[in-house]
């Protein structure tokens, strides 16, 4: 995904008048136990996604849909694309100063805040969807998460999730190493670290820029998600190698972010309804992605000539070892220490089950029939 | 899980008083535009599931406690372990003739209903945790759930995975199809018609009777669920060879029934909060099951001496061939016809989608580092 490294940090924002939740505490009196009474919200939602962009924009309108129905319309949540409010990577910041109540976003565009935000997102060789979902809920990371985000005056919640991510469309094929020497390809997070690693470039281009990019030569390849959003960029018009699986993002947690003070005011039940709404969109985008990745993946192959390829198995051996490198060079002390540790934890533990379940599972279906 | 085929239909239960939803409409006065009235609703749910059994049981209190959470307690959920109000395979006609209104458990349970059923929960060589979901939520799954359920008057949500199931617990290793001939297993569903194809029987026992069972010989192996719910109930001490993958449950899915009358009678706003609790809940105990597991796992081969073991390629081959006609079984004609169908029209997009992305990321990861 885009790459937000370099531009985080700005800390002036554009916005002239705060956006943060008002709540107007009901006075009218209920007559008889029945009734329950809602006060009113109004929340603003910036995010890092282009208007309606599939599975991820559509995340966020969810969430926001999701509220609404919940609490019968008493809350409401306005969401604005990247750039209507604030530009996609100042949304981390609109929210921790209070200038919008919340984003929906990857955790890693935030690394400039936090080397360890990656682990809330996405990291080479690292948890599937379902083990990230894992760590979080039950295996110590939300409570890492929120004394990370904490420290920015940020609730985060898991909010979608991508599923495995392609490892991205090449214009030429990748037969050794020394095909990586030198190659500018578009990867952002920790990934790009991995490409660097072995000799390439990595390249920070927000999505609407990576098309022409790779049609006029100024990268040689390009990452985004996988077959469903992928297919929406056309990238398979200018690079026919598309490879896969990928080792950078092997499914990647999406979140939104809510100012503390704001959380911190809303009532129990409200935050209730935010918390099941954020983790209802995130089951629906985890089977969406799976499902529509494999629609399009079918698409790009039997009507665009798409070539699925597979990195060599040297490849795929130095970007491993790689991996492992970069993992723990985000986690060198502080909070971002124990994070690292408790992700590692987890992902050696998920790993033995993992090579008992679902990885013989899906090698033995695909032998079958 | 636990076989009720047998059991089922039996059509007369033993409750008196029916357990309906019922609303008291507010008669109150809300003066002035912010407060939101809430009707107050009681609901009783029963489930197939042992009191407070870890991840399963736990998954029906939690949709409970989220529905409180998030209605102010306007909404009740109360929860009958199976036994408690009627017994767990009689959950199915209890929420259909109206004498509970929601259940929580498995829907293959529900088998002598219609053949359809095991679909939306696992089959053999069939869909994982987020391929079932991809099916259900965006492949046409729930219309056609929705299409079952509603000819029993039910409205069915999923409400909780599993995850990749194991093979199960043997007392002596299976080293060739000839050690599946005679073999007695506990083993429900779609899977229990693969064993007998193989020559082998399939017996239908309760969880608390297995051990028992297993202890006096009348059975020579069983399946329940994972590495977690496998260790609380202590089959390692009877059968120390621990098979998987598992080939019958590559990840199953619960549910969440309503009668369709009480579904029908309440409010958009009720009906999303309902919705976002078991979507909430299955997102949570998928995630928690995938830790667990490996956690148990972990405790069971380091403390316990438990023996993994793979079963050998012709075994597999010969499961996977009995699968699919297993699976064609089911879908004769008729709505189970058309589940039948669309479920294997998914199945093999995601299949190809899982063949170059989460199957051979798990085997590359599995043999790195």
């Amino acid at each position: 995904m885009i790459d937000r490294r370099n531009l985080l940090g700005a800390g002036v924002l554009g916005l002239g008048g705060a956006a943060a939740a008002f709540a107007n505490p009901s006075s009218a009196p209920t007559i008889g136990a029945p009734a329950i009474s809602r006060n009113r919200r109004r929340l603003n939602m910036v995010t890092t996604w282009p208007k309606g962009l599939p599975g991820l924009g559509e995340a966020a309108d969810r969430v926001a849909a999701r509220i609404a129905a919940m609490s019968d319309g008493a809350m409401e949540v306005k969401v604005f694309a990247a750039g209507e409010l604030v530009p996609a990577f100042e949304s981390f910041d609109a929210v921790a100063n209070g200038s919008a109540d919340m984003y929906h976003g990857a955790e890693y565009y935030w690394t400039a805040k936090s080397t360890a935000y990656p682990f809330f997102t996405a990291v080479p060789f690292g948890m599937t969807a379902q083990e990230i979902m894992g760590w979080i809920d039950a295996g110590g990371g939300q409570a890492l998460w929120d004394e990370l985000s904490g420290q920015f005056g940020v609730k985060a919640i898991q909010a979608a999730n991508t599923g495995h991510q392609m490892g991205g469309w090449f214009r030429k094929e990748i037969n050794s190493l020394d095909d990586l020497v030198g190659l500018k390809m578009r990867i952002p997070g920790q990934g790009g670290d991995v490409l660097r690693a072995l000799g390439g470039s990595s390249i920070a281009l927000p999505g609407g820029e990576i098309y022409q990019s790779l049609q006029t030569g100024a990268i040689d390849a390009t990452e985004w998600v996988g077959p469903w959003n992928d297919f929406a960029l056309g990238f398979y018009r200018e690079a026919p190698y598309y490879y896969g699986p990928g080792f950078h993002e092997p499914g990647a947690s999406l979140a939104v972010g809510i100012n503390r003070r704001v959380w911190d005011g809303l009532t129990p039940g409200e935050q209730a309804i935010i918390q099941a709404a954020c983790e209802a969109v995130n089951h629906f985008s985890l089977g969406e992605f799976t499902y529509q990745n494999a629609v399009h993946l079918d698409i790009l192959t039997r009507e665009h000539g798409v070539q699925l390829r597979s990195y060599p198995p040297e490849v795929v051996k130095r970007m491993a070892e790689a991996a492992w490198d970069v993992r723990a060079a985000s986690g060198k002390d502080g909070v971002e220490k124990r994070i690292y540790e408790s992700f590692e934890a987890g992902l050696k533990l998920m790993r033995n089950w993992a090579n008992v379940s679902d990885g013989p599972y899906y090698a033995a279906r695909a032998a079958s029939k």
